[in-house]
């Protein structure tokens, strides 16, 4: 018999059930060996759709953690649990994939990083989605085939469509901002096109609250731009919004010396498209899974592959942690309303003081 | 002073009028020197808006031929009078420019090209508009340059947009029917793309009456579809609409041995596009002149530029009788319900007797 | 322990491994547990690919129909043997999922039909893969909900990438033909938007052999047109290639009284674009499946869930037989040149002898 | 005889040449009346294309000014030569039509306005194009009956086609930089649809030299990103580029709190789309002038219709100036690499200096 990857899901919320059932369903290669999760609400669902098909519940993680055979873990509960939920399972020898952010802390993230690096048998993957998708992945295989020369500049943005209820308002309190919780995939997209070692030099953030005002007690906004520069003539711009009217609409261009790539410059729902009385009418995809589903089963799979056949991670847990730093920056420029600037070592340039 | 052409006009209606504009305003080397129309109303909107300018307007069609100096002829009124007015013209020496069709008769189109020939000096033309359309033409020289091979299909459609008044019904008293009407523009792309000199082989067509079923008494249908078959290797299909929700979309695309040439796939008034709730939406021209409104004018200032130049006219008379004779085909096998098959020298094949 | 359904797959050619794979990979409810092929190489690829995980092969399709606890059987080898191996399933009671055409017999898809009727317990299906694709379910969805008013004409086509080798020539011995390979699919399209029990009026064809001459001694064409009339004001007409120098362009549109839908009038690979110094430039689907693997993974999954769960097959196989009487109609039309009529009991109109 | 409007057009340069046509051969209520320009070339061509058709040339600007019954001026010379020339017209009590931008200095552009309003029986504009463009009118007239709500973002860029020569390198000693030179259009349209008196809280520049290093000389770049804040909820972020390998791609996005309109999204040169071995391309206009051909026509028009009925122009001229203000802080900002802030009366906040 085939030797099967014995996988476990900690935290079954939206995200979490999804990345549940795309082990269970669309993962060939690995078992949903158990799940974590101490909601009584979100155990009954689990009770129906999963321990029918072999999964074991568990209301206490480091019971969990000692799942007969559990190889490996997906951290995908809240965001403030992530860390530590994925430092304990690298300490208990388990391979993680772990939802993004590691953390909204930049010390926190350097502490999971730290402990990976201490067991480099294990797989340790940040899920970045958008590394998954076919559209990304094509444009980054032309990146690196020089198709448009050097690439200078990036722009990227991550729009969600508009909620009459106070989701992103409560969502606020632990998300980190707008930046760190949205824009973070954008500036992760920026490092894979400019390279991973890309440094800093100045990084500068603003921001409105355009329809939801109660985002202001969290320092938050709905609508945020930013601009990071690179040393070695590389900018990247960013558009985040909780506040489109028509849908999910995360568009990337990423501009190089001789030519540019766009990615999902048309957001569209599927290939049809209405002629009505008012025109001609697409509809686009309403959330965030509906545009990136199947990144999201790729990405089980993936990483299936790469602990089952000892495989390098497509990319360096590392970079979550760069990508962190630059999330937290624009929100520290947003909030401050200064420039941040940074020397080629990476460290934060202070305003000299005048002398006296 | 540089010399104007003298141009005339017959005919005040609807695209008359825009004629008689596109010569007085917006073609540089030609003065709209005078006017026909017998119809009052018209005649007070040229007062107004022409005779300022210093048209002098005829109730007449043969004073109005008599004008001093007049060198030149847009004949613009009903159908049923091109003809006869582009064959007066003509035989008062003047140039001629005869919106489609000549005629819905074969045999007077035949008549009014026989006419012109014998006067090889004059300019005459038939008012094809997608002629004069910056895309078809680009279309036209990357066919002749060979970018798609041999071209082999020709699918073009003239779709305009419902009506919630009687206007197409009354339109099909005259009109000619729907292929004559309207596929006649596709038709001559077919054979400005395939060659003038293509042969006939066979011609097919169908059609119903979607909304408009007091269109049947006139022999006519509101969507038709029809095909004709070239010798040589070569196809044409067509459709036709009165009934398009969204507007005015005529869609042709040229397929050669090796590539494709879409034309207007994806109809818009504009470069706007609108995010809205329901998705994303651009508008369509509403109406012909909507979408080909640069094509006329276009076309004034090259008439104008062959008669001042003595140039060749960008396409030859002879290939509007064609198309009115392919139509003319498409409209009998539309009413009769049979195929009409041709031999080389392009006469019509009558099915064999069975022997006795 | 979740049942799961007992699926065997005859036939492991190129369509026949990529079902075998979608029912071993990504249909969670079922178990590959059997493959027939006869072919040497082809089973040496399965005993890598295949039975590692529990799949048992056999070579002969008796023998295979006997695999203790099948329960279905796809039908995905040559078309020649469709019915004959359809037939024997259902007779020894399997569920089938069957490739089209059920064949290129109307006499032998009637026989399956009858068969079928037999055993009413049993899903029978034939595999139109586009009844699976979310674009055209969506676009039926629609069409349903009324939203297109009444749908008076189909336009579809079927366009595959050309090929430098032989293949489509080959193919074409038998294939049954362009209409009867291809266009079937758009037929089956037309059928489903204008409802199953649309009645055939007419049906005309023509074609031409652009680059595969060598398909004439087989009665096809590399591009073929047809209309298909039915009663009560409806048209469709197809368009069918093997000569596209692009990749895989199948679009669909219907017209209805009030609207227009459009499946993927803009074909597409995936979400990028490419701005170089040609212009801008996106890639599009090289291959049928590379267009629909997703709808056919949902048929895999679909066809287990009505087996399973006692549901309703999405659609019936009378319908397929329909299909295929006239993409025949088509292939005879286009062969003898003549139009074809129908009265309204579907019996072909014979034109009347002249009375002596 | 009707009254036209006696124009003399001041710089017969690429962009003057084509102003001088338009009022000569597109402009139907205008003479082209006198034409200005000292250079010998550039008048061999003025003597050949306007002198026929009855404009008298000049080489000297203030006899041009002298030229009787002229009425306005059409400034359209090199930037550095706009304000005095506009100046002296306005003086002579001519109307004038002044090329972008007034001046790249801010004062000599309030030294214009104010002579302006010295004279408020005097048409006086600044050539904005985009004012003038169809696509950019239907957005605006969308904003203004309140389609997408309050408009809260704007992101719009100017993008030109590289140039293997040196053109923009010459061009940055007098173009005032990329943000005064490009990006102003985008500062104007920002300007138009958040409303003029929207008042500037912030601004950031950053930018990089891809492929032109030797602008560095001039203190420019070539791609620059900017943010621009405005009091009251309002963001607009812009990018010009000198390097696009595709052509002119200038595109903007007006985000309101109820949605979202885009202008030219898909940048395309017609209506034609080709379909190729490598995918599916269409061509992008190479210069600004393809693109907004028809919008400096109508320009021409519309200024021309302002003075002969005594209209109000279509928007003010201080607006320009407000366009300057930005955009040379813009400059300012990528040059010193600091953030500029102002108070809500307009004055630059500069950072407290700590106290001793």
């Amino acid at each position: 018999m085939v030797r099967k990857l014995q996988v476990g899901v900690s935290g079954l919320g939206r995200m979490g059930a999804r990345h549940a059932l795309h082990f269970l369903e669309r993962t060939p290669r690995a078992d949903l060996a158990a799940a974590f999760d101490p909601d009584e609400k979100t155990l009954a669902w689990a009770r129906k759709c999963l321990v029918p098909f072999g999964t074991t519940l568990y209301t206490n993680y480091e019971d969990f953690l000692q799942h007969p055979g559990l190889e490996a873990v997906v951290v995908a509960g809240i965001t403030t649990q992530h860390a530590t939920q994925a430092v304990r399972a690298i300490e208990s020898d388990k391979h993680v994939l772990c939802e993004k952010p590691l953390s909204t802390s930049i010390g926190v993230c350097e502490h999971v990083l730290n402990v990976a690096q201490t067991k480099p048998g294990l797989t340790v993957m940040c899920g970045f989605s958008r590394r998954f998708d076919a559209s990304y992945r094509d444009a980054a295989r032309r990146v690196r085939a020089g198709d448009i020369g050097r690439p200078a500049i990036v722009r990227s943005q991550t729009c969600d469509k508009h909620r009459d209820d106070d989701y992103f308002v409560h969502y606020a309190k632990f998300s980190g901002g707008i930046f760190v919780d949205a824009n973070i995939h954008d500036i992760d997209l920026a490092l894979w096109y400019f390279g991973q070692d890309s440094v800093v030099k100045s990084v500068t953030a603003v921001g409105i609250n355009a329809r939801l005002p109660d985002l202001e007690q969290y320092g938050d906004v709905d609508n945020g731009v930013g601009i990071v520069e690179f040393y070695g003539g590389k900018i990247a711009y960013f558009y985040a919004s909780r506040t489109m009217a028509t849908g999910q609409t995360d568009t990337t261009e990423i501009i190089g010396t001789h030519g540019k790539i766009v990615v999902n410059g048309n957001p569209q729902q599927n290939l049809v498209e209405l002629h009505e009385n008012s025109g001609i009418r697409r509809e686009v995809p309403q959330t965030y899974y509906d545009r990136f589903e199947h990144a999201f089963v790729t990405e089980s799979n993936e990483f299936t592959e790469c602990v089952l056949d000892g495989k390098k991670a497509p990319f360096e847990l590392a970079g979550a942690v760069a990508a962190v730093k630059i999330a937290s920056a624009l929100q520290k420029s947003l909030v401050t309303g200064k420039k941040i600037e940074y020397n080629e070592a990476g460290e934060e340039v202070v305003a000299e003081k005048p002398r006296l």
